[in-house]
């Protein structure tokens, strides 16, 4: 018997426990051996649900329990879920997390502590909520040689410029309804403003290259100020605009930043809308291959959550090769402004043709070719055109 | 040091000996062993290739040295294929394979005999060419219950019927542009005829239900007449025409079959072209992911034929759970003409209302809506147009 706890009884957390509940037979038959949840931890209590009698106030009852030896924490935020992750890696338990915001903090400290105490610490849930692609980037793609990742990693932006393009709603608007929908928090900021984006990049990043950046020091823009004509002229391009997480892994340097970008219809995707997340992943041997799915979710996180404890669980007398992570340093990471791709400029007024750009209708500009690309640097676009530019996207 | 043997030096056998050489460094790094590929068995010499040294003409070289513990059957077709794979893993050798035809046959079997030898059988690359999509299954939805699969199976079909929608070609001219191209054999029934879909989804659905299909058994239907109309007609109603392999399993039987359909937009099925796949996965708890990308190829198939290879090495001295399969009887086999989904009726001529269809343009009917489809059986409808009756395509 397998005795599992949850830290944090919240949308996550309850989750698990419903997935662990209701497919328990299959589960057991896959693993061969029984579970049980033996302790679910929250400063609430829930009289009214079935896993009430479960519900403990006090860390310390799971932290001195040896019988747990699972833990799956869906908390969020940093404090204490890292500090109660580093005592339970510590006392030798496993520990699984959807927790992006610790496992892109924390994330070479708490594997590393892992491995020494010869117990796991997996995060499938952290990038892509139920989409499969954590382990089978190590897995799968372990032929290749990862080149770049792009991914629509946050379900709630996806959602509000889905809203924009399709019905045309106002940026404000949508997330009012995303809000209302509870796709979005009373407080946005964290995925508005792409720091949830920036945080999965960084994770993804990580298992391409060996390195965990500073989520705070990637260049990290939002979706605040996309406007409804700036989608109209996507559209004109035969574009979506996405809220992309990029990274370039090449010679072990590492470009990665999160922003808005007019995707081409011609990129799987351009053509991924509302809340679900895709995940493009491009490999020396292999090329692209998309995990595509839903980004969020009680049940489809929990599905992860769950995915993760069984790994743990089936391989629990094995020794699987642990994940051992560097933090970025400076030198690994390269300057945000040589990143070049093709460009959208979006203007005030007409203007001539500029640095090769041609203008195509009244505050339009064509998409650079490649040829015109090693020409030009965009920032000379942008002086030239001065006040009259309104908006520049990166085209994907 | 791991000493691999390669059955079938063609395309796929010649790419993955490609791969083990050419990302050897970080394979071998990320094992923490070394290998080497040690014989090459084809009929033909390469005098030219790097690997003329590796080849024998004799398959007991590698049936009698001990020293290969991995083989990777790449010969296509059923025999010595199947034979080979047989002898290898009664002999204690582990085995990956990129053929469906093998799989799809005699899986039951191979896998109760690598069972009994403890050692592994794997084919990744079976299905879906580079796309990581068995271990996911195995693995990453090892906390749901799969409800149905639906895929694009098949780069060749896909390739042409990407073409005709798009480029407006015949299904002829595609076909022949397709073999010009390499992605269709000079005789092209296996693709054209969805005998290569079907093969695939059995797999597929034996991972679902722990039930191999007989493929043969398997209703399918190809795309040789399908015509330009059909393809016009179903971008009336904003969809593609795809080759799909689906099944569904519900209450351990299954519902499995292969046929063109006409995929919504609203679909990520639909968006997915030319020689890509697309595996669109239906969970009780995650709800839908699909695994999106190159479906054949030399590389990208090689990609998933060293990742089953890599995966071997790293658990050699772990027991992993071995895959166990039934033969599915026909008891499992949901009767196909029970199978209800919106369909499109394209008639010769003009007519009013027919069962509840509306008629929208000369020959074109509307979407059947989901009432509408309680109300009537399709077969009803087949057979009060009777001679006007052109085609039926389900809906997907």
């Amino acid at each position: 018997m397998i005795n599992i706890a949850i830290l944090g009884f919240g949308v996550v957390g309850s989750g698990t426990a419903e997935v662990l509940t209701e497919n328990k037979k299959i589960i057991e038959e896959r693993l061969g051996c029984e579970y049980k949840i033996k302790y679910i931890l929250d400063l609430r209590d829930f009289p009214q649900s079935p896993f009430a009698s479960l519900i403990t106030h006090d860390f310390n009852d799971i932290l001195n329990d040896p019988e747990v030896s699972v833990v799956a924490e869906m908390m969020g935020g940093s404090h204490p879920a890292y500090d109660f992750t580093k005592a339970c890696l510590e006392a030798g338990k496993n520990v699984v997390t959807s927790n992006k915001e610790v496992v892109s903090t924390f994330g070479v400290e708490l594997c590393s502590i892992a491995k020494a105490h010869g117990v796991r610490y997996l995060f499938e849930a952290s990038v892509g909520g139920g989409i499969p692609v954590i382990r089978p980037m190590i897995n799968d793609l372990s032929s290749n040689k990862i080149n770049n990742i792009n991914g629509i990693l946050n379900g709630t932006t996806n959602y509000i410029l889905t809203s924009m393009r399709k019905d045309g709603a106002s940026f404000e608007d949508a997330l009012k309804e995303a809000q209302r929908l509870g796709y979005a928090e009373a407080n946005p900021s964290a995925d508005v403003d792409g720091i949830d984006a920036a945080r999965k990049i960084v994770i993804l990043t990580a298992l391409a290259s060996g390195k965990l950046a500073d989520p705070k020091t990637i260049p990290t823009f939002g979706i605040t100020s996309i406007t409804l004509d700036d989608t109209k002229i996507a559209e004109l391009f035969g574009c979506s605009i996405k809220l992309i997480g990029h990274s370039t892994v090449s010679d072990g340097k590492i470009t990665a930043f999160v922003s808005p970008r007019m995707v081409l219809s011609s990129n799987p995707l351009s053509t991924i809308d509302d809340v679900f997340n895709g995940i493009l992943v491009s490999a020396n041997m292999v090329g692209d291959v998309m995990f595509y799915g839903p980004g969020a979710g009680k049940l489809p996180t929990a599905s992860a959550v769950v995915a993760d404890i069984i790994d743990i669980i089936a391989n629990r007398n094995t020794d699987v090769k642990p994940i051992v992570w560097k933090e970025a340093e400076a030198g690994d990471i390269n300057d945000f402004g040589e990143y070049s791709c093709r460009r959208v400029f979006i203007t005030k007024s007409a203007t001539d043709l500029v640095c090769g750009v041609t203008k195509e209708a009244d505050g339009i500009f064509g998409l650079l070719t490649d040829e015109e690309l090693t020409e030009i640097v965009a920032n000379d676009i942008a002086e030239k055109l001065g006040d009259d530019l309104i908006s520049v996207y990166r085209v994907l």
